[in-house]
């Protein structure tokens, strides 16, 4: 493969009331945002980070949060776009496993799953606040039997039996591809920043962050295990893009989104 | 004075959404709660533990939280219902600093001040999330100026400079007068034991627990500073409830406050 290229896979969206999107300051309300997988396309294989969420878990755990989503909104849908197939990832990066990032790692079956070692941990023992963030474990079908938890019947999840490679501390996993731990959203949180050629790098906020108004307003999500080290976190944010002039991709943000150049799209 | 008396003051109710008052749960829409502060009068003295919040400073700063409070809902006006007035009052303690529990101490003059040493270093220096919280600091008015914040203009202000009494760990701070550590909600948070003659102990939560619901439902609320550490602290009023035999007073819950015994009546 010659340069990294990324590009944004449309994973459809998802609707939370504001004061979960704005913590404690809302306003209140309906609070449609939009989820995505990030692509990279990169001399040492093919990464993803994020998966989306999965619709059929979502409209049988979560169905108030009246998920939005098309065939080419899906996994395979969007990497068929680009001409690419599930089979030809290579890695699966995920920030955390709430259920609207790891929905589609099932279908990446021949890909090495990269994750914070905490976040791992946590998955199958967490808070009960964060019981429906972790709803949706088949990213690790093996690992949620032992834990004693139930799957979805689907035959599929029996072959699926994926390669974990667990990390800790800031790791630049391939040459210009850095995972920036930013936890407090969740234990074990993984933020990306990516480096081009032709362009200022790019950082992907996961849910460190979820939108531009987040860190404008100071104000994190609802949905966290420390409110402190997610401040912190969203902080850190600011401070790498300073530090490397890069520009940040927010994870959930319905104004950012439509100005983002999505895939077939491409960034390099 | 002869055996222990408590009264609980009415001191007017509040309205929050749903999704504060049981975080990530919900369901939305108004959630209005009575705020009330417990009269206890021992034989070392009278103690009120919160003191309610201030209708001026809540129409001011958070109109938005629709306060409903009479005359008689004031910490004045609650007092003068039993034949007291607020210069009778011996120690104020608070469970901690948010505005609907401290709102009525600058009518305490006379008070000492009792509350954990941790509780009073924070509500100068709080999460940017705790601003509305931590937004009443006329408890402490010096402090307050010290720390560079604003006051409101009310010449009273300047003639109330209570002296505090800070503890930490849990304290037996009169005879069946128990203080336990309570922390999450806030860094500093005390609920209160009172151990009477004529029936079981009472267990005032603070805001360690809203609502026998958040209780049932194993829900925090939404404005907290450690979820963990809240939910723990909710955990260990139901371990003190069952070792002490002691009956749980909610501080925010609009279904057990009508069935609670109101000052002129007291328990004893």
């Amino acid at each position: 493969m010659s340069d990294t290229k990324v590009y944004l896979l449309d994973g459809g969206s998802l609707m939370i009331d504001g004061y979960h999107a704005f913590w404690n300051r809302g306003p209140a309300g309906e609070f449609r945002f939009p989820c995505y997988a990030v692509l990279v396309e990169h001399k040492d294989g093919r990464y993803v980070y994020d998966t989306g969420f999965d619709y059929d878990h979502v409209m049988r755990v979560l169905p108030f949060e009246k998920p939005s989503q098309t065939r080419e909104q899906t996994i395979p849908g969007a990497l068929a776009q680009i001409g690419l197939k599930p089979s030809d990832i290579d890695y699966v990066i995920n920030s955390h496993y709430h259920f609207d990032h790891c929905g589609g790692n099932k279908h990446c079956t021949t890909a090495c799953t990269i994750c914070h070692a905490r976040e791992l941990e946590v998955a199958f023992n967490c808070q009960p606040f964060e019981h429906l963030g972790y709803s949706d474990l088949t990213f690790a079908p093996d690992r949620a039997r032992n834990a004693g938890k139930t799957l979805p019947s689907e035959p599929a999840l029996d072959m699926y039996t994926p390669k974990f490679e667990t990390l800790t501390g800031d790791q630049e996993i391939a040459k210009g591809l850095w995972l920036y731990e930013t936890p407090g959203h969740t234990a074990g949180h993984y933020s990306m920043m990516v480096e081009l050629k032709g362009r200022r790098p790019m950082l992907f906020t996961g849910d460190a962050c979820y939108s531009k108004k987040n860190l404008d307003m100071n104000c994190i999500s609802s949905f966290h295990l420390d409110p402190v080290a997610s401040l912190k976190s969203m902080h850190r944010l600011t401070e790498l893009a300073a530090k490397h002039d890069a520009e940040i991709f927010y994870s959930h943000d319905p104004e950012s989104w439509p100005t983002y150049n999505r895939a077939p799209g491409y960034y390099a």
